[in-house]
C-alpha cells in the first residue's frame, strides 16, 4: 500500500522528466515532486544544463510547506557543486522529512553518496522507486558512466526490399514527410549525430534539428542547443562548402594527422586506427568522454554495417517505405553475410507502428534488452 | 434511425459470415439474421460448399417465427438453383416480410435477380447495408466475377535487410513459428495456393494447411477442404517424390505440351507463353475459371518479383524477422530496377503488427484501396 502511494508520485515525477528530454543535454532527464500530507505541493523538471535542477524546482515551488513533506526525484540528488550547487544539500536545508529516489545516479562524483548526504541528516530515503521506469530516463546517462559508451541509436530507412537509394544514387526521399519529421525527434534527444563522409559527399545534409510540431515539449529550448556533427571522415575528403561545416560545432574525425595545413576551420579529432579505418569502440569512448550520453548514427550503408557487425549500437530505429526499388538498387547495409542462419544474432522488437504513409520499427539487440529497457 | 437498426444487425450478421471464412471455397462467406419484433430469432452461416446457404440456416433456426420477420444477409440470395436450391425461393415461401441486403452478388447468375425475385413476391428490400464491410468479407468472389481473376495475395518473409536465404541457398527459417502458424491462416482463407517450381526444387514444402488453434473457427472443416497447389513448371523439372505431388489436386504448369509420355500423374495445364515465360495473366484468368476466388502465392524471388513488377497481386503479406543476413544473401524479389525515384508505386500499409517474435506487414497497392478496402 505504501509503495503504491510512493509509486504514483513517482510516476508524476516521471512525466515530469519527459519535458526536459530534448533539452537536457549533457545532463540527464530528472523529474521531481514535493508532497505534503498527500498533497501535491511543488513539481519541477531540469529544462537545460545550467538551468536549476529538478528538485531545486519543486522545492521552489512548494516554499514553506516543503517543511515536513516527502520529496520525490526520479534520479538521485547530487551531493557535488556541479554546474548548480548540490541538490542534496538544498533539500536537507529546506526541512523535506522523507525523499524517494528512483534510480541511483552512476556518475562517480554522486553514486550514492547524495542518498548518503540526506540520510546522514536524518531524513528517510527510500531508493529504486519504479526503478525500471525511471532508469528508462537516463539510459544513455548510465549506459556513458557505467560501460564508457553513450547510447547509440542507429537510423536507418529503406524501401520494402531493403533498398536505401537507386543504383544511380538518387536516395531522395524513401520516406514520406512525416517519417522525417519523426526523425527530428531521434536528433533532439541526442546530444550528438555521427555520420559518414560518403553521405556528406552524397547528400550533403544539414543534420540540424528542426522541430515543427508546436506541441513538443520546450521545443525551443530543445532547438536552441548545441548538437554536435561528427563526420568519421578518415581522410579528410570531406567539401569545405559542406552544409555541416557551416557550424564551428561540427567535429572531422579523421585517421592519421597530416603534416601539412588543412582547409578545414572545424576541430579534427584524430581517431585510433584498426585494419586500416577509424575503431569504432575508441571512438564511442571519446564521444562519452564528451559527456555524450546519447548519439545518433544517420550514416550510409558502410558505416552502418559496421555498427551493426561489431554490434555496437543500442538501439536500431528503422524506418520502412512502402515500395520497391528492385533487385538492383543499393542495399541497406555493408555487412558480411552470415556463414550460417543459426548464426544470426536476433534483435527485440520494441515497437513497431505506421508513422504517416510509412512503418517504423524499433529494436534493440536482445542481450541487452533486461538492461536498457 | 432506421439505418442504425438495420446496421447493428448486419454487423451481426457479419460476424457470423467470418465463422466460414475459411471452409466456404469456392463460395463466398455468408451471414444471415432473421429479427422478429426486433428479437433475434434465427442465425446461419454458409460452412461449406454443397451445404446450406447462410439464409436457410437462419431461417430454419427461426421456424415459424420468420414469418412477418426481416430477413438479414450480407450477400444479396441466390435466385438459382446451383449445389443446392435457390434461397430467395426459401426466403419467400417461410413468409419473410423484408429483407435487407448487404452487398449485391456480382455472380452474373444472380446480379440483382434475387433481389427482383423478392420484390416480385411483395417482399420490402432494402440494399448495400454496411455495403464496405459486407463487400470486404466477399473480395476474392467480387474480384472473380468482375474482373475474371482470383484476390491474389502475396506471401513474403524476409530478414530486416530484405534478404530472404543465404547465398549458399539456406533459409530455414528467417521467421518464428508464429510467424509460420500465421501463414497457415493465410492459406486457409485461400482456395488454391500458387508456387514456382524453384521453390519446390529448394525446399520441398508440402504447402498443405495445419490449423493448430483450437480457437479458429470451424477449423476441421477449413482443414478438409481440398486446395490445389499450382507449380509453375514451363519445363516440368519437378521431382517426381516431390511432396506437393503426394496430393492429387496438385496442378502443374507447363509452358509447351511435349509429345513425349510424362512421368507424372498430376494434372498438367498447359499455360500461354509470353517472352518465352508463363503469362501470368492469362494463368489468373484460368485460375478464375476454375472457381478461384482467393490464391496465395507463396515463392521465391524470381516469380514474387514478376507479381509486383507485373502489378498482379492485390496484397502481400509481408513478415520481417529482426535479424541481418549480410548484403551478399538473396533478395526478397527480382525486380528490374527503378528508373527514377519518382516512378515507385507507393503500397497502401493496411496493417502492420507484430507477430510472435516477428512483424508482420499487410499491403495493398494505392490505386485498389477504394475498391479492396
Amino acid at each position: 500500500m505504501k509503495l503504491d502511494f510512493d509509486e504514483k508520485f513517482m510516476h508524476e515525477a516521471i512525466k515530469l522528466a519527459k519535458q526536459g528530454k530534448f533539452s537536457t543535454h549533457p545532463n540527464p532527464s530528472v523529474g521531481s515532486i514535493v508532497v505534503k500530507d498527500g498533497e501535491v505541493v511543488g513539481k519541477g523538471f531540469h529544462l537545460k544544463a545550467g538551468l536549476k535542477h529538478a528538485e531545486i524546482n519543486a522545492l521552489e515551488q512548494a516554499g514553506n510547506r516543503s517543511k515536513g513533506a516527502t520529496l520525490y526525484v526520479t534520479l538521485e540528488p547530487c551531493s557535488f557543486k556541479g554546474r548548480t550547487p548540490a541538490c542534496a544539500k538544498a533539500i536537507i536545508n529546506a526541512g523535506i522529512d522523507r525523499v524517494v529516489v528512483g534510480t541511483i545516479d552512476p556518475d562517480p562524483r554522486n553514486s550514492g553518496r547524495g542518498v548518503e548526504m540526506l540520510r546522514d541528516a536524518g531524513i528517510k530515503v527510500l531508493t529504486n522507486c519504479l526503478e525500471v521506469e525511471t532508469s528508462k530516463l537516463v539510459k544513455g546517462h548510465i549506459k556513458r558512466f557505467l560501460f564508457g559508451r553513450p547510447y547509440v541509436r542507429l537510423k536507418l530507412a529503406m524501401s520494402l526490399d531493403g533498398k536505401i537509394a537507386l543504383s544511380t544514387g538518387h536516395s531522395k526521399w524513401i520516406t514520406s514527410e512525416k517519417a522525417r519529421s519523426d526523425v527530428q525527434k531521434l536528433r533532439a534527444i541526442s546530444s550528438a549525430i555521427v555520420t559518414g563522409v560518403g553521405t556528406i559527399l552524397h547528400d550533403d545534409p544539414s543534420l540540424s534539428v528542426r522541430l515543427q510540431d508546436p506541441d513538443l515539449p520546450n521545443r525551443m529550448e530543445a532547438m536552441s542547443v548545441e548538437r554536435p556533427i561528427y563526420v568519421l571522415d578518415s581522410r579528410l575528403r570531406i567539401p569545405s562548402h559542406s552544409k555541416v561545416l557551416e557550424r564551428s560545432s561540427t567535429v572531422l574525425v579523421a585517421l592519421e594527422k597530416r603534416s601539412e595545413e588543412h582547409q578545414y576551420e572545424n576541430e579534427i579529432l584524430y581517431a585510433k586506427k584498426k585494419s586500416g579505418r577509424i575503431d569504432l569502440p575508441s571512438f564511442l569512448n571519446e564521444l562519452a568522454n564528451r559527456e555524450h550520453s546519447n548519439v545518433l548514427f544517420e550514416c550510409g550503408a558502410t558505416l552502418a554495417g559496421a555498427l551493426v557487425d561489431e554490434k555496437l549500437f543500442d538501439e536500431i530505429i528503422l524506418y520502412v517505405a512502402p515500395k520497391f526499388l528492385g533487385n538492383n538498387a543499393k542495399s541497406l547495409l555493408m555487412l558480411p553475410e552470415l556463414a550460417r542462419m543459426s548464426d544470426y544474432e536476433r534483435l527485440e522488437i520494441k515497437d513497431v507502428r505506421k508513422i504517416g504513409d510509412d512503418i517504423r520499427v524499433i529494436l534493440s539487440s536482445k542481450e541487452k534488452r533486461a538492461k536498457d529497457d
